[in-house]
């Protein structure tokens, strides 16, 4: 297998994507494609290109954050991004992993790579981890902000096939996000989907709320791309104001050892506080194209990067696009 | 000033409901109509009513959560929840706090006090306060699933009004929650609202996501009822896991300590898991119903009653729903 990695996306790019790309290649036997600009790339691979399956790609351009995904990905097409995502056209990688401009990456991703036929929508699909040993999906993260209950539907059977796959569930929970439990409560949008989530023949376990997030009440969680997006990102939010917090309450502790006192283990928060963490999950899968994309948090570091890697290679051991091809029916 | 409790309504009435009305009524020196069975409310008022402004009023019926709240409201007329609107109605108190089936409270409040004219969509707004000493207004916190630009709008307004006269901030900074930052990002909903708030004449500072929510960004978040119903939910969600890890570790620590250890003290963790916990908030203020009435949390306890009555006597006492009907144009 070989994994074609973004190595200029992300605002910690080249050095923290070259060193979790290292990781990966040692700690997971895996082929990587580093895509970017060559001179930096052999300087940053050095010896490690003696012994781990590491090569470098070509690629002069980059998209940046602040660049209109489609034009920018016409406007560029030695950039990073459309040359990693044409490897795995080619066939020559199995999957692509970036940090950089998502919206680019979704964009020349549908472009380069096509539509599943019976996907009517491809989907982002992430990975959380809010209740301990035991991570669920959820999408869409935040490729369509518009959506119709037909595109719920095909989220969730996304959604059940990658559980299936990745987190090894016979027959994964779905759930649907809503603003209540009843099936009549919603918007006009969830309350149609979750009559066609009724009949689909899934596990579908109904709606689940805000605070049903941490109760592992479902394997995959169902949403259109704007709440999972703003779901994802108060997580995310609210991860990293207890990262902080901690970190003053430690130096607290560590200043009260000193003066004689000890260290209080942490028994609970600690965990809590990493199924959080985008550094931990790694990245988002996008579901329903022809070809496997990781689509890695934009300050990634190499930890978060070696386990998009780590994603994107399971994903594309698993054969989950040929899989989808085969089980989503339009 | 008179607030209207409703004893009936919520996980831990009528016990809980009424300690914290008596807490109310010692501490902020306001009138407290209880409204519910009037046999145990004489029994648990017992001897405060001697010395506290205490008075009990009738209502033999509850509406329970499992019951639709349109159907409920109408055939219920001595519900709790009914006779409390009524007197809000009357004149005869200032403000309705309740914390029993809040889709009822929210039709009966819609259909016995009417929408100010000029308010298109009653919004609920719930104060959080996710920064330190910085409490924010989310509007609308779960009332209007289904919403347009323009309502958006008019919530902006009157999250605007509430910040001003509850938070004492002159020119609130409101936030519009959506997935990026930028203009053109969004579902149409918000992507259309964004170009009315520009135009408003509002102090809006754009969108806002959901990492934002704890840097203390925005003064007033404005979002339609079904994502900022998830959001409030989710944090709760997140906030109770928190509290329930840190207990674990608590006792650790504590155990720790009997060994010859020490406590540590807690110098961050608990301001922000506080700032989730809704038992501190109170509750959230109906905007645009010609009235003042306070939802509270289901599962609310003695002190998020108490805070919910001291929200509801500020509500009152600064007069909002007047300058609510003087101050929005439709």
């Amino acid at each position: 297998m070989i994994i074609a990695v973004d190595a200029a996306g992300g605002d910690y790019a080249p050095h923290e994507i070259v060193k979790g790309a290292i990781k990966a290649a040692e700690e997971f036997k895996v082929g990587i494609a580093l895509v970017g600009k060559p001179a930096i790339l052999r300087l940053l691979t050095g010896r490690y290109r003696n012994r781990l399956d590491i090569q470098i790609i070509e690629a002069n351009d980059v998209i940046t954050y602040d660049e209109h995904p489609m034009e920018a990905v016409q406007a560029k097409p030695n950039s990073s991004t459309v040359v990693g995502i044409g490897l795995v056209k080619k066939g020559y990688a199995d999957a692509f992993v970036s940090a950089g401009n998502s919206g680019a990456v979704l964009i020349a991703s549908f472009f380069l790579l096509g539509r599943i036929e019976s996907v009517e929508r491809p989907a982002l699909c992430s990975l959380i981890s809010l209740v301990p040993n035991m991570p669920a999906l959820l999408l869409d993260a935040g490729a369509n902000a518009d959506c119709r209950p037909q595109h719920l539907l095909q989220f969730a059977q996304l959604g059940s096939i990658y559980a299936k796959r990745i987190l090894d569930i016979e027959q994964p929970r779905i759930g649907l996000i809503s603003n209540g439990a009843e099936e009549m409560k919603g918007n006009k949008l969830t309350v149609e989907a979750h009559q066609l989530l009724k009949q689909s023949g899934l596990n579908f376990i109904g709606n689940i709320e805000g605070y049903d997030l941490v109760k592992g009440k479902a394997d995959v969680i169902v949403t259109d791309g704007f709440t999972g997006n703003i779901i994802i990102k108060t997580v995310e939010g609210l991860g990293e104001s207890f990262v902080t917090a901690r970190q003053r309450s430690q130096v607290a502790s560590e200043a009260h050892a000193l003066q004689g006192g000890a260290l209080v283990a942490d028994t609970g928060v600690g965990a809590l506080v990493k199924g959080m963490d985008f550094r931990e999950y790694g990245g988002a899968c996008l579901l329903g194209v022809k070809g496997n994309i990781v689509v890695a948090h934009g300050r990634s570091r190499a930890k978060a990067i070696r386990n998009a890697i780590g994603l994107a290679l399971r994903t594309a051991e698993k054969d989950v696009t040929r899989v989808i091809s085969d089980e989503v029916h339009g």
